[in-house]
Order: C-alpha cells, then structure tokens, then sequence
C-alpha cells in the first residue's frame, strides 16, 4: 500500500473531529472548470447518448489536432486517438509497447500511478534515479544506457514532470531520443502539464522530426482544464504500427466518454480558448511564487522553485517523511493542519524519498501561504516533541 | 479481423453512393436517452468537473444499489464498484479471476467484444456451442464440465445473452452454480441487459445465496438508459477478495466520468425512473412482435422469437452469411439495402455461424418492417444471381 493511502483515512478522521485539513498531497485541481467548457456540455445537442466511434468523434479529435497545431505540432487525425483520460493513453502506451515480463526505465521520482498502469500490464519499471540537487534533471548519457537491458522497450516519463516540476531541456530529450535510435526503444513522454510551463520552453517529443518511429506522446485535458472528471485524453503517435496497436486495444473498451468530447469540440471552437488556457497557467504561476515565499520562510525545508506542472518536491529536516505527514494529522495541536504527500511514494529505488514530501499547489493563494505557516509551526513542533524515527 | 469491420467501409461507400441502409448489425439504440437523465447532467452544479472516487461517487454506488433493491438485490455499497461502462467491468472480472494463459468458458455465439477483453487480459476462450434449435439455451451438466480444465478459472455469459436474446432459466443458472461450486469457478454475468425481459423471468447470478463468494455481475446503463456514451457501469460482487482485487484495478485508471455518475443519480432519484425503464422495455417488445412478423414472411430464415436482450440470430438459407451481407451493401439493386451482423462473428469454433446473422431490433417499427422487405427481396435474388460460395 502506498504511504498515502495509508495517510487518508488519518485525515479523514482528523476531518472527522472537526479539524481543517489543508490539502496539498493531491493533484486534483481546485479550480473552476472553464464555463466555456462546461457550457459545451450543458448546450450539446444530444438526443441519443450514443457511442463515440473508438478512435473518439471526429470533432474531437480534430479539436485535438487544431490544439497540437497551436503548438506546431502538424498532425493528421490517424496520429491521434481520443483516451478515456491520459490513465488509459498510458496504459495503451504500455500495452503496445511491451509484452509483459518487458522493462521500461522511469525516471524517479515519479507520479506513483505509472506504477498501477505497470501493474496492470505486467511490465517492470525500471527507475532513473535523479535528484533535488539537479532539480530532477535527467543524469548524463551513461548512466541512462546502464540501465537498457535485452528486455528495455521504452523510456516513459512525464514533461512537464509530476511531482518534479522539471521541464526537459532539448538536449536531454535529445539525448533520450539517440538512445532510444540507437537501441530501438520506445519514448512515451506523458505531455499533460504541457500548458504549465514557468521556466524555459517545453519541447514535444513529437517535435523531434527523427523521432517519428519511436515517439508516443500521451495527453489528456485534465490538467489544462481543470476536468480530471472529464475522462478525456489522447495518444498520439506517428508509427503507423504503434497506432494500428493502439486501435486494437481501444476498439475492445468501444469508447471514451462521448459528452466531454463535445465539451472539448466547444471549448476548442470558443474564440476565447486560447486565453483561458492562459488564464489557468498565470493563477498556477502566481500560486508558485506565493508557494516558493512561503516556503523561503520554513527553515530546513529546500528545494527548487519547479519550472512547470504544479508540483514540486521539498527536502524536509526530517528522515521521515511519511511518520512526519502522519505526526501532521494525528498529533499537530490546533485546529487546522496541512497534508502532504510522502516522498518515498514516488520512488522506486528502495530508501529514496524519506526526507521528501510532495507538494500540489492546488490551492487559492490564501491557503496555500496558510498552510506555508503550518508546516513551519509542524516542523518546529516535531523536531522538539517527537519520537525519533527507528534507525 | 472480425466479419462486421470488413463490412463497415462497404456501407460507407454504398452511403457515399446514396443509398440509404438500413443497419440491423450495430448495438447502439436509437432511442432517445431519457430527458430525466440527461437533465440530470445539465441541471447538475458541478464547478470543478473533479475526479470521482475510483469506487465511484457516493450517490452514484446508492444509486446503483437502491436500483438492485428493486430487483430484491441486497447489496452493500463495498459491494458495488462503478466502472466505465459494462466493458471495464468485464476487463475487471476477467484480470481478477485470470491470470494470462488461464482459460475462461464462454456459451457462444458470444458478445465478439469478449474476445478483445480477453486478448487484453491474455486470457483464452474456451467456447460452450449452443444452438438455434435449443434457443440457445445451455447444454447438459456433462457437456460443460467436458470442457473444465486446471486452467479453467470462470464461466463468463451474458443474460439476458447478447446476441442470442436467450434468458437462462433457474435450472441452468443452478447447474452453472454447482460447477462453479465443484470446481471452484467464478461465474461472471453481464447482466447488461436484465431490463430487457420478453418470456420468463429473469435470474440475477447474485440472488443464489450459495453463491456469495462465485459470482461477479456486471452491469451498465448503456442499455437500459440507451446511453451507451455515457461510460456508467458498475462491477458486483460478494466476494470480498475479489472486491478488494478490483478496487486495485480501479485505483490505476482513478475513475469514471463524473458528469454521467451524476445523471445516474438524478434519474434514479426521479419518481417516474421505473415508469421510463419499462417505457423502454415496451418499445422493445413492440420491436420485437414487428420483427417477428416481418421475418416470419421471409421465405428460408429460421428464428426463435428471442426471450430477452434486443438481438436475435437469424438462420438464413445460404451457406456463406458473410458473402450476403456483402452482397447486400455492394449489389444489391435500388436505393435502399440492409446490413445484418454476419453470424460467424460471434463464435470461436470455426466453421459455426456461417448460415446465421444477428439482428439487432434497433431501429423503429417502420424501419424494421421496411428492412425485412428489403431481405426478403435480396434472400430472393441473391439466391438466384449470386456466385455459389466455394466449397
């Protein structure tokens, strides 16, 4: 069991005796759902909630393509195939990629789901350690090959990365891209941060004209706009194979969920879309300055400010992360307390992550300076009164 | 490649040429969704369109388990798991109860989508031949234990049966149960179409006691609230090992659409719900005398009125089902044709299905005498002019 699920029926009880939790251990946005997209739903004309075709609605997937093309992403509508969410996109990934028994290397620390979808489809990640240091950049060359074995198929990673913050630089996805030519890998970048980018420029995986054979590029709205509930995603690829695969596997689910794509064909068709994106980058932008102040001001605490998505991962004074996450909910006095996601979650490598927490910065700006100020009282409190974690 | 996606692009051309065609192959109703349901999306305050629960909503598991009370269903809400759509449901069951290379027993002519499930869960079908002369309805004991093996993990069916339109009796339902009890087999039960109830009444798997810790159902409302795009279906069981091996697979996929979980729930709360599913039912049943009717004048086919479901397989005079169908969409004369769902599709066995097509009562009363016109007429002339098959 992962350390969160551990942690959330201690918050749920802590909730239960009448304390204000502040939520900043779960990727779910608060942020209102754009209207544009909401209203698409409400206004579509549906009189016979009928099965989207499997690949998803042609307007759909044209919304898609007119979005990636907003990036420079000139793709045509075979490339793209609407998921029921990215969940399902990497799963797709995964399935086509390996049989089971196959490795793919993951950079760590990384979103704990991957190792679900792994799960499910019998493959074995493989992690790529990287650290806070190097604000989760990827390691040289070298030390990436060590870890391809007969049984590699793929490199999956997220970029814009959850929990890191890191947002690839060319060279390093380039030098992911001449590994994956040379040993005839798979790269499955997980792109649904793509808007959340504070710091430098994201690259597409499927920029990289080489690629076009080894490229997977898994997306969903989620994030963007705020519809995790939504249960729309893309995988798209250029590798006709890859795609026919994908088809295969989507054909037998029948389909992703029909309303939200129509949701998805009115926001795209909205003029005001393109500035509503951006509208929901600059609130996470102001909320990562508010956070990275805040947070200045908890002494022990260290990290780097991240440079996309809305996550990051924070170096605690503790070597315990999760006993102190626990020690937040079940002990810390008053009336209010703050949730973070243990760090050791998120890697794969056994003993990594127990001076780490993650934190989501899902939040209005007020309580996540609020919830700044518990974690320092917590943190002062704890290292005074409480048991010291086994050795 | 299976038979109806060969024939697929041929109705699109003969379309593109102007005909019109009439489609009895496809499973997608074309009744309108109840405005109770839909309202219930549009009217529903939704701000943040979050992620649900991965058990699904609250009020989405109530609404569910108040729906099987008025079965006589008792259930709890751990009992219940919503999923996206009938088809998570049945991958579910099959990765719970299988692991790759186990088989499961499936009464064919079977739901073809059984088989991508399978193929994505690497599990085999082992096929239980039923046959038109016995309405489809199962063999002796002996001829299904005959085909028990080590490997044989669980009985999978549908019932009401798609496509057959058989509803299995009390005593067969109980001759499964005593195998699944002897040999220590699940039963999973695509109840998808329980509404559905022509002739005799409808046994639920989950109301034989002893079967507490044997049986999985599946369910969706794709059917019933003829809103198959909505991705709403629901997983149920007793066992509570197998409960907890679902919501595993459940947490990686992280959950149903939200918006359609929330039309759910206002339909079920809406007085008039029962009044709108039998509404339902009697279009169907309607359907079904028409249908009855207008194929009992065409000469050569074979037909038991069907029990339940809206599907029936049709036994027709030529020995390559495939090749009619074909003919059908490509040169059949005039303006307007038939499309029937080749039979062949829905068995394993090889050789099976080849004098037999599903109908799919889908269409309005109008539209499905005016298709049995149409095949009656080709049936005539295609036996005249078409190319024997070969042998």
């Amino acid at each position: 069991m992962s350390p969160i699920r551990r942690l959330v029926p201690l918050a749920d009880e802590a909730k239960r005796k009448g304390k204000r939790v502040y939520h900043l251990n779960i990727g779910q946005p608060d942020i209102p759902t754009p209207r544009e997209y909401l209203e698409g739903i409400r206004d579509a004309r549906v009189e016979v909630l009928a099965y989207s075709p499997f690949q998803g609605l042609p307007e759909a997937i044209e919304a898609f393509r007119a979005y990636y093309a907003e990036y420079g992403l000139e793709l045509s509508p075979e490339e793209i195939l609407v998921t029921t969410g990215g969940s399902e996109a990497v799963l797709f990934a995964l399935k086509v990629v390996c049989d089971p028994g196959d490795q793919v290397i993951v950079p760590e620390p990384f979103y704990p789901n991957y190792n679900g979808f792994a799960r499910l489809s019998e493959v074995e990640i493989v992690p790529l350690t990287t650290s806070r240091e190097e604000g989760f950049h990827l390691p040289p060359r070298e030390e990436v090959e060590r870890l391809i074995t007969p049984r590699t198929k793929g490199i999956l990673f997220s970029n814009p990365g959850n929990p890191t913050g890191a947002v690839y630089r060319e060279e390093e996805l380039s030098m992911l891209g001449e590994l994956a030519l040379r040993h005839d890998l798979f790269l499955i970048a997980d792109e649904v941060y793509r808007e959340f980018v504070y710091v430098g420029e994201h690259r597409s995986i499927l920029s990289f004209p080489e690629l076009r054979d080894h490229a997977i590029m898994v997306d969903s709205i989620s994030k963007r706009l705020s519809a995790c509930g939504a249960r729309v995603g893309a995988i798209v690829s250029r590798n006709r194979e890859v795609m026919a695969a994908i088809r295969r596997c989507a054909m037998a689910r029948l389909s992703p969920p029909t309303l939200e794509q129509l949701g998805l064909v009115a926001f795209m068709a909205h003029p005001r879309h393109r500035q509503v994106l951006k509208g929901m980058v600059e609130e996470y932008r102001r909320r990562r300055e508010v956070l990275a102040e805040g947070l200045s001001q908890v002494p022990g605490v260290t990290f780097q400010p991240p440079e996309g998505a809305f996550y990051m991962m924070l170096g605690l004074p503790v070597d315990d992360s999760e006993g102190f996450v626990r020690w937040m909910l079940t002990d810390f006095p008053g009336e209010e307390t703050v949730m973070l996601a243990p760090g050791e979650g998120f890697y794969r490598t056994p003993g990594l992550g127990h001076d780490e927490a993650r934190i989501a910065y899902v939040l209005n700006e007020w309580d996540l300076r609020r919830a700044c100020q518990l974690l320092k009282e917590g943190l002062e409190l704890y290292q005074e009164v409480a048991p010291k974690a086994p050795v």
